[in-house]
């Protein structure tokens, strides 16, 4: 990703006024600091009776407005704190209004995969138009197609090159690595991961075998390879778990983990803790407190990425030509 | 309010169903005591990472369905949980969907009454809609105003004959009650109030008079009257306590107080407990848990009124007619 | 209100122009002289059918226009001939259009009080946004929670401070004065107004005693004070008789009256005429014809405040900053 | 048009309710007596501060609902009022709403004929929809295409077999008769009325010749012939008195006129009573003060085919079956 | 049409981009030539799975876009087209969008003349503003209400000046020519056409005599005159057959057409190869395939029309002015 | 699946009707056949202009009515006949209007996989619901996700049991079976199909190795197995041919397929006829012409499906209980 140097160009859309919610201050700041534009003040409350409250230290009207605030937990407060800033700052008459959401929750809940249940990421799509923002920024959503649940532009970046570029450089120490997806509906996905890093790819297939029993498979080679199962986010690290253990019993070397949204619910950090897994690498989409911090856990920040895109869509450049599209 | 018995008129928008979410289950219940009809089944879960997730366990398709959920503590979830709840039941393909939230959560924030703040309430009644209701029914919204928030119909009933009809039985042991309002928002639905009990009004006026002072006074008489504090919350309860105190200072002899939703913030139960209130009357527009439900405390039940008018709404008769309007 | 010199600081939205309906001619030239603008020329025509026509006369693509309609008497005309002027105007592609209603129409008619009544202020909110307009200014809504009938941003702007200010001025003229409001809905703006000039309230409460009768209550002091009574609106008057009357029936001395707009519908002005008013303080929302102006009638206008605001939405700075908000 | 008795087949939509603003009292009447079905109560008042007020006197919930109302003089004050009725009917929950607009106002500002105009009959199909209406009738509309104004379905009706077929049977009185149109615009709908009497027809060509003069030519042949002049209203009557004059001047016999809307703005009445007509047919889409019926006039009543559509659409059936279309 | 020279005004808007989708390329690029703007790269493609394909070559963000694409045959794959390229470029998050669409499809599909019939020129406008469209450009539409039809602002711009003015030059050669329509719906305009060559006009009827027979009248005097036959579009031209047949047996000398729209479906070219029509003038609003060139067919452009409106529109000047309006 | 018999429950939404477009008749008659219900009569008419038309044989006002259009080749002619008619039905006041389309066009356009491009499967949705649809019908999506792209209630039906059920049954004449996809993107739907057959799976990967070459390579074990290829369409059978020709390298014996959408694009037929595939098994959500209908194709009807579910939502019972789910 070739970054441009900032530019003062002009834009039709006022000035960049950049805020940010409670979910994710450090990221929030590092986007500041690379533009060079502070964030711009603002009250945000919780009442005694649980109602959040924004309030704006000064006017926004016809400025060109992005809002940082990733939705990862607290989920439901982090959203209602989103909308409510974004309506507060419609209401003042911004010129432009972008919801910056490095995170996305409810991705995962992105299509009725069994009857009578809900499509939330469809829901968030619709909340956030209705709130008032006239375009959105995101990271690597869990299903390309989520892009479709919105009328209104945006931007889908992805951390793929940021996490490829880090394997790649650490290739040369690795034994002979094959990229292994526990999960097939990101096959396509792990599929780009081996491509770029030209190694080949396996599978880790599981299939309930009963009421309370499953079987895990694998399908391709693993013996005597080292590892890196790549996947969109660790959650509680269940299937993680599960995978680690039968690449070990199927000769795998040293296992190495890329994810891009790093939830982390819990036991997700006893779990990881009691793996042997070589290092663990994600992004900063979601904050991850210090006690969640393993020691075998490289966090590659996406402030850079977010904040040329701010500055790209201020300006009026192309975003895509970022990486080479 | 005359109710009337229960009767099988056939409707045009398919059967009732009732559906409740997590925030009121013992309301969901009595409402459907009273119409005996079985709540429908459901699972509302929380995921480890923190999403909501709504799953039916049969299907509603062609019916009239009431999704019963208030939005009283913990507020973000309990909206959250109902805007999914909706959803699910609009890509259902649901005959008519009717959002029955007894306390509708942002109410007080319902102007800009200084710059550069949210109108939330404004943003519920979006969310509302845009999640897929065709209709809502709440109970005393902090001002009649917010219905035209709505673009959809609704029903904003009012517990005044409830409350009001209550304390008229009580009248008889008071010695010359006075009506006060400690807010003078309320100063209008308070006079209503004293009207239907025919006994005089007077306020409790607050004023700051520096930086970290300010000034309590009575306007109209209460030397040696009961005194009934009318409000149309119970938030933290320290305006009451104030109004409490001023009210002893001035000759008020017994202190009942009438409240709507009792939200009861911390602190607010040591609060009451601290004072010598001879009764607390609320509704149960939000659930009191066992540990904030004090002696002086009489909870008066809005279930036979939502059940009233979800049968009256669903054949088609008038609301208002219940009261005699 | 520090009011800023104007300037000539570019803006997105091309450059400003103002258009005048036909209601309030006299306020559209003020705003026109303060902003060196000229009033752009439009033809305005009744056909014989009593059918409203508009026509411009040159383009305003692409700039950002102003039109200037207050909504009093003849209410449905005026609001006709506002909405056909801004989907002309919309239909011309201009850049931004903003509503400048200094009396919105129907603002009483904002909650459903009785069952089986319209919602009229929305109805005008819904009306305004269909017709074309990206923002409104407006002054004064009877209750602040119109501002969310609006799903565009706008500025709902006071003249709290222009009366205040012209009372407080004329304070040492006055002995021991009261403020006090007529009608209970209005308690809280009252106090406010009360709270500037730091002096007492007092209260007018009027009860139905009977089918034909009523009782009229004074809740507070009023004996030897001078009286500002203040009020939103002053209609036909005649609640102002019976607040006259009691006031003076206990013991008030001189009576001054601060009203928003100045509605004057018939018999108001013979009703005026006939009390002993000090001073009559209203602003020009409304225009008020030449033989409704009574010799005791002080009309403060709103033009500089309407032209004030303009510059500012034009220009992207802040409205609030005007009020050290 | 073959009429169908009533039936009393069930409906999806609940019951009939027929609402009559105040603009067209006559024609409700008639065509409740059609439908034997009792206009509802409401009051529709004018305020002193002239606001307009609906209210219901009983409940219209889930029930089939249609306002009777034309849009003719006071054209603004009738507009306003139906929006209202609208809005307080869809607030009260109706099951379906149908505006009955016998006279559509502002059908002939229905295009851009020249620039920076408006096109107001698209507003008012806005307005409709936006205060409510799932549904709308109309009357013969200036053009056929503003049914395409509406993103609503309605019936867009036709007198034209009312008016022809009474023409049919006065033909045998006539003397060899043309059917003649003052308007080329009514160029078609002309020929469509001589093809149904079977006779030839002739237009009136107006042209500017100068500043201040203009010329009128006959294309077709008039001479010794009876002559029908076919519009679809009479305004000021201003292009009839010219039309008259010149047919005469070429030969015409008797002068028969044929109009839908009689709008009959001043002075139409009196240029209509200086003209030697033999008789002037119209129907009562707007009422005609008594003042304004002349001797020759004759009004054909819209009721029984309103009516009839109403049933009609109440019931599921066809409406074009009724024109054997 | 005194066209402006080119400028290089700023615009609120970004730069002008042009887009051409592949129905008319010739005129797309006469007006990237007259404006001295590119036409921007961009992929179209039809996939062997007969589904359309749009990419940019490069991006499109915050400029003033305009695609230029006729809806003529193949009607449905050029609509589907624009509407794909339209989605493509709203997603890329451009400042404003336009569609210049020469000729729209469907126009003729304006209003429902027969019960159960579809408005398409209606949902065309739907289809345009719901994937994206800000504004639209269109010429001579058949009906001048399709304008109403679109709830965003557009240009409709007309080739009346073009086309009179071109036989207002060869009048000189003619023999007192008179104006003919041979469709009354177009009446109205043909007049305009002959008022301002200020000649005469006559009229061909046809009317259906019986199941299978029909009758041609002429109304008005064509004997021993040239004769021009105006028309928006020439489809099939049956019924230029038609009239040219009875315009002959009546008299007339040489005849003339005069069209916009060359549609010329089969066998609209055979037939007009065998007519004696001294010259068929139209315009390019519809590209010509060479095999329908005929050597009597005069084609004017519209290129500098729509280039001069795109300039305008850009630059927020008048396009009204173009035309002394 | 246990279909349910027919029956005869009352509706609230009307009668069921249906119609067909003119792109699956055979495929709708057999609904028709199916529900005992007569496709209703209309005139689909391509003009010569090449613009379509439509005109229903009778009246559906209030019905529950289902278009059975399906949208692959001709697609744009397909889609925009679907439109219009779901214009011309929505215009006739239907009850209820639900499209149904077997084949979406257009799903494989479902996210932007890079920038620029269009996501023209939202497109689609936008389309089908200004265009009237109240709800739609389809089969298998490209990916389920697509559903979200609607804010109208869909029901996404799959073949799943109809082609696994088939295969089931096959499954004793077959040689140790292993599922197979080509298409990584479908890997997890392939592995559902292995599930249920209860055999392993693998997987064909392909990948570039220089700007003219890939290489293939299998992804677990296929050597002395029958194969199951799966996937969700065969377009141009491309990656047929190489899968096949990798598979039978890798020794696999028998080769079957299993596609839901018979897309077949040129030259599909050429390529499947060229290869030894023992059984190609399709449904009929697109039509196949005679001339591509392969001695080795075996078709299986969704027509059952699609009426069971018809009748299902007519009468609102429970479509996922088909499914047992």
């Amino acid at each position: 990703m070739p970054l441009t140097p900032q530019s003062n160009n002009p834009s039709i859309y006022g000035n960049i006024m950049l805020y940010a919610g409670t979910s994710c201050p450090e990221l929030a700041q590092e986007i500041s600091d690379y533009l060079d534009v502070p964030l711009s003040g603002r009250d945000l409350v919780k009442f005694p009776n649980d109602n959040l409250f924004c309030r704006l230290h000064s006017s926004a009207r016809g400025q060109d407005v992005y809002i940082i605030q990733t939705t990862s937990r607290p989920v439901s407060d982090n959203i209602m704190e989103l909308l409510i800033m974004l309506q507060t700052l419609k209401l003042d008459s911004v010129g432009r209004l972008t919801a910056v959401i490095p995170h996305m929750a409810y991705s995962r809940s992105d299509k009725k995969d069994q009857p009578r249940v809900p499509i939330s990421a469809r829901l968030m799509a619709d909340m956030i138009e209705v709130a008032g923002a006239d375009r959105y920024m995101t990271i690597d959503l869990h299903a390309g197609q989520i892009q479709g649940f919105f009328s209104i532009p945006g931007d889908v970046l992805t951390t793929f090159h940021i996490l490829s570029d880090y394997f790649l450089e650490r290739m040369s120490q690795m034994h002979d690595p094959v990229v292994v997806t526990a999960d097939l509906g990101y096959a396509k996905k792990g599929r780009n991961f081996a491509v770029k890093l030209k190694v080949p790819m396996a599978f880790v297939e599981k299939r309930r075998t009963g009421p309370e029993t499953e079987a895990m498979t694998i399908i391709g080679d693993v013996n005597d390879h080292d590892v890196i199962i790549v996947d969109d986010e660790i959650d509680t690290a269940g299937s993680m778990v599960e995978a680690f253990t039968i690449l070990k019993n199927n000769g795998a070397r040293d296992v190495y983990v890329s994810c891009v949204h790093p939830i982390l619910s819990d036991p997700a950090t006893e779990r990881l803790r009691g793996l042997d897994i070589k290092e663990i690498v994600v992004t900063n989409t979601a904050p991850i407190p210090p006690e969640k911090r393993l020691p075998n856990m490289t966090v590659l920040s996406i402030a850079p990425l977010l904040a040329e895109v701010v500055l790209r869509a201020h300006e009026g450049r192309s975003v895509g030509a970022m990486f080479n599209e």
